[in-house]
C-alpha cells in the first residue's frame, strides 16, 4: 500500500508574518522513485529564518518558492525506497527536501549522515548549513584575529551561536547580542562568550560601549535593523562587518530600513560584505571536519531546539524564529505515526 | 611692513547647508614664521565636499574643526618667506592650509609643486588628493577587471570625473551618474564615458537597467542616498561597492538615509568599503607618477573649476558643491592683490 505523504504548499506571499493560510496542507499518495532516485522520510525539518525570504517574489539568490509548490526546506530522514546506485532503505540523509513527510531525490545536493558522529538533529545544527554558514562566514569573511573584538548578532540563534563559538576557539574577545536575560546567561555561562547585550533591556548603545571598549573588529549580523546601524557607531579600523542575515526586517511591510551609519565603513576603512555558504559547497568537507573534532573535544556546543510534532504544526513552529522562542537550531520533529 | 592675513574661521557647527554666519570672517598681521618654519601665501583654495563633514562635531576619521579655528581646506601657493631649510621663497607648495591668505607650515603634509609638469590648479584636481582618491579608491578598493561595468555617482565631480576615466583606461564599461544634460554629455563626449545617467531626469532606474544590462561590478559611489540604494538593485555578483563620499547627504538635517537595498550585498555576495586615500600616502608617488603619465598622453581629462575671486566670497564659492554647480574640481582662485 502506498503511504499518504502530507505537504505544506505555498498558496500566498506573505505580507508580514506568514499565517497559516499562506500556505495550503495537502495530503495525497506517497510518489513513487523512477530509476535514479530514491524517496525518503523526513524525520526532521530544518527551521531556517531564510525560509521567509524564499517565500517572496524578489530577486535573490536562489528563485522563489512558487505559488502552490512545496515549501522548500532542509531537512533530515531516512531512504525508505531506493532506485539509486548510491542510496540504500535505512540511509539516514539530508538534504533540501521541503515541508512534506515524504520526498523524492535523485541525490543532487544530498549529503549522506554518519548519526555515530552525531545524533541526527546535530547534523542539521553545527554539523550542518548552520555550522557551515557560521564556519565560513565567520572565518573566511570575517577573518577575525586573536585578541580582537568579535560581536554577533542574533548570537542565541543557530548560526549566531556557533559563530560566536568559533570567534572564542580563535581567541578573540566575544560579545553576542541576543533577546532576554536567559539567552544571555547561556551565552556567557554555557558558551563562553566574554559578553553578552540584551537588546531588549534597551539601552543598546550604553551595553555595547560597556562591552566592547575596544570598538568592534568583526561583526557578524544576522539581524540588521537597528542592532546593526548602533554596531556601525562602535565598528574599529579596518573592520569586517558580515552580512549573514537581517532577521528583523524579514517580516517589514514597508522597505527595510537601511544602516544609516553606514558613513562608518568610511571613517573606519571598514567593509560590509555578504556571503551565502553555497558558496563554499567545495569545501564543506573541511568546514564538516573541524566542526566535528571542535564538537568531540567539547570545545564546540551544539544546540537544537528541537520541537517534536506533527507536519500540520509547521506554520506555528516556523514563527517561533520570527517571535524569538527559540534557543539554538530549530528543528520540528516529525513524531506522527501516519503512514 | 607686516601683510595682513585673512581667515575663514568657523564659527558655528552648521544646520544644513552652512550659511556665510557659520564662518567669521577675520583680519590680523600675517603671522611670522618661526624656525624650521616656512610662511606661504595661498593662490588656489581647494573646495571639497569632505569640507563639510569637518564642521560637524561628530566621530571621524579627523578631528572636526574647533569652534574659533581656521576652517580646514587644501590648498596651494607660494612660499613668501621661510626659515625651513628644505622650503626656499618662491616655492609652489600644497598643503592643508586653511581657508586664508596667509598660512604657516613646518612642511607637515606639504607637497612640492612642479609647476611645469601642469597648471597649477592641476596639481589640486588630477594631480593632487583629488586625483590620488580617485586612483586607490577605484583600483585598490573597486579592484575593477577590463570588461566589467564600472558605475560612478558623482561623475561630473572632482573625483568622479578622474575615477571614470580610470576605469574607462583600464577596459571597463564605464556609466557616469551626474545631474543635468550638460555633464552628461561631457561624460560621454569629453571623457569617453560609454554612458551617463541623470538623475535629475527622474527615470534612474530605467537608465540605470538600460546603460547596466550585465549589472554593475564596481559602483564608486561619491553621493549616496537614493542613488546608491538604486545602484545597489542593480549590482552583479561580487560586485564591489566603494565608498567614496555621500554628498547627498552631508547636510541633511535627519540623521542620513541607509542603503535600504545593503541585502543585496548577500544576495549579490557583493561588498560595501569605505576607504580614505590619506592610508595610501606611501604610494601616492606612484598615484602621482600614473595620473601625470595619462594626462600627458591625453588618456586622462584633468578639469578644474575655477572661480576667481576674493578670499571672502569662500562661503557662497563652496555651496556651488552641494548645488551640483561646479563641473570637475571646485577651486577658488584668490587673485585680490591686497598684502
Amino acid at each position: 500500500m502506498t503511504p499518504m505523504n502530507a505537504q505544506w504548499r505555498l498558496a500566498a506571499r506573505p505580507v508580514g508574518l506568514p499565517k497559516p493560510s499562506d500556505w495550503k496542507y495537502v495530503e495525497e499518495p506517497a510518489p513513487q522513485p523512477s530509476d535514479g532516485q530514491f524517496s525518503v522520510q523526513l524525520e526532521y525539518l530544518s527551521l531556517d529564518p531564510a525560509m521567509r525570504g524564499w517565500m517572496n517574489e524578489a530577486r535573490s539568490y536562489v528563485p522563489p518558492v512558487g505559488i502552490g509548490e512545496v515549501m522548500r526546506a532542509g531537512g533530515l530522514g531516512r531512504v525508505v525506497e531506493s532506485r539509486h546506485p548510491d542510496y540504500e532503505v535505512g540511509d539516514v540523509v539530508s538534504g533540501l527536501f521541503g515541508v512534506q513527510r515524504f520526498a523524492i531525490s535523485d541525490g543532487s545536493g544530498v549529503t549522506q549522515v554518519d548519526t555515530a558522529l552525531a545524533p541526527a538533529p546535530v547534523h542539521l545544527g553545527a554539523l550542518g548549513m548552520t555550522g557551515l554558514t557560521a564556519y565560513f562566514g565567520l572565518l573566511d569573511i570575517g577573518r577575525p584575529e586573536a585578541g580582537q573584538t568579535v560581536v554577533v548578532s542574533g548570537a542565541a540563534g543557530a548560526v549566531g551561536s556557533v559563530a560566536g563559538q568559533i570567534a572564542r576557539i580563535k581567541g578573540c574577545r566575544v560579545v553576542g547580542i541576543a533577546g532576554g536575560p536567559k539567552k544571555c546567561d547561556w551565552l556567557t555561562e554555557e558558551l563562553g562568550f566574554d559578553g553578552a547585550i540584551d537588546y531588549k533591556r534597551g539601552d543598546l548603545r550604553a551595553q555595547l560601549r560597556e562591552q566592547t571598549p575596544d570598538g568592534v573588529d568583526v561583526y557578524f549580523d544576522n539581524v540588521g535593523g537597528e542592532i546593526l546601524d548602533e554596531v556601525l557607531r562602535r565598528i574599529a579600523r579596518g573592520a569586517r562587518v558580515v552580512i549573514c542575515g537581517a532577521i528583523s526586517q524579514y517580516n517589514a511591510e514597508q522597505p527595510p530600513k537601511g544602516p544609516a551609519n553606514y558613513m562608518q565603513l568610511l571613517v573606519m576603512r571598514a567593509s560590509m560584505t555578504g556571503f551565502l555558504v553555497f558558496d563554499f559547497a567545495k569545501r564543506y568537507p573541511e568546514g564538516v571536519a573541524q566542526l566535528a573534532k571542535w564538537l568531540q573535544s567539547g570545545e564546540l556546543h551544539s544546540r537544537e531546539d528541537v520541537v517534536s510534532g506533527s507536519l500540520d504544526e509547521f506554520p506555528e513552529v516556523f514563527l517561533m524564529l520570527f517571535r524569538g522562542e527559540n534557543t539554538g537550531k530549530l528543528i520540528l520533529q516529525l513524531t506522527e505515526e501516519e503512514v
